[in-house]
């Protein structure tokens, strides 16, 4: 951030008075720009044993599996959230269940909260999506996922279901997971 | 916003390219301004029979009392946001358990995130409090209470402790919810 989206004048990054962290002041009409992090919401969709997922068609991890999931927006809830990423990057109307994941990413601020969902009705691939297809635990591409959240909840789903109970997973990824997850790529 | 944060131009509220819904977009240096709700992140402390509240010392709601909540920052968890927000404004260490209620409010962009939390130790009025206390059911002052928000949060504690157990209740509170909590003030 260089200039303040208020009036125009440039930014300095300093601590405000009061306050204890660096923010993006403007010395001209005294805005200070906050910066926060960002809600990823998305759903687990299921239907009967199988489970929906979505490859990508855009960056990042373009190719690679995901769950239907994106960054929430202003004046939408969670949980409509969760159904609107559903519904463009799979086509697809669910019925959605308790809150499954909430994953904190904080270096680089993001909070994923991912939801059990029941698939209701027929999916296709959106304009985000190479293809969606259902998948038996055997069939998941353990090794074209997409990212470690939707790793980790794929994971803990398989787990809870031999369990049938899905208790809400609080959990936390850091650069260093993230790291191991990638590799080198 | 009305100028570009990035390069300082004038920005235009539009539809993006392959986008469905209007942005801040420069069309100088290309950048989209994506605007997304805010986290606010706090707890519920417990001390034996007790709850915790802190009377707020500024705007909005001055003079109100809350449960110990603000915005999620960068770089921190959201336990670490709840955690944080609880030692500034409650001068109190916690020791946090499930994520207990989730409240969205879409009209105002915030998704509200309050985690049960045993009181750890002692307590004071932090700068953004006018006095912290200590608070029996029947002492709870219901009609001084900050935020909707608040109310909910622990009229869902008050119910679910008669019964022992503390399930997460994910909840949206409209503008109309709002009007009606804060009437013609």
């Amino acid at each position: 951030m260089n200039f303040c989206s208020h009036c125009g004048h440039t930014v300095r990054f300093a601590i405000p008075d009061g306050d204890d962290r660096p923010r993006h002041c403007c010395d001209e009409c005294g805005t200070i720009h906050y910066q926060n992090p960002r809600i990823v919401a998305g759903t687990l969709p299921v239907s009967g044993s199988r489970v929906l997922l979505c490859r990508r068609a855009i960056s990042p991890r373009k190719g690679f599996w995901t769950l239907p999931a994106g960054y929430m927006e202003n004046a939408e809830t969670t949980v409509e959230a969760a159904a609107r990423e559903t519904r463009e990057e799979a086509c697809a109307e669910v019925e959605i269940h308790g809150l499954y994941t909430l994953i904190n990413l904080p270096h680089i601020d993001q909070v994923y909260m991912i939801f059990r969902a029941d698939l209701a009705g027929s999916f296709d691939a959106g304009p985000e999506s190479l293809e969606v297809a259902l998948f038996e635990e055997h069939e998941i591409p353990w090794d074209e996922l997409a990212f470690p959240t939707i790793e980790r909840t794929l994971r803990h789903f398989y787990a809870d279901r031999r369990e049938a109970a899905f208790p809400l997973h609080v959990s936390d990824i850091t650069a260093e997971d993230r790291e191991r997850y990638f590799g080198s790529a």
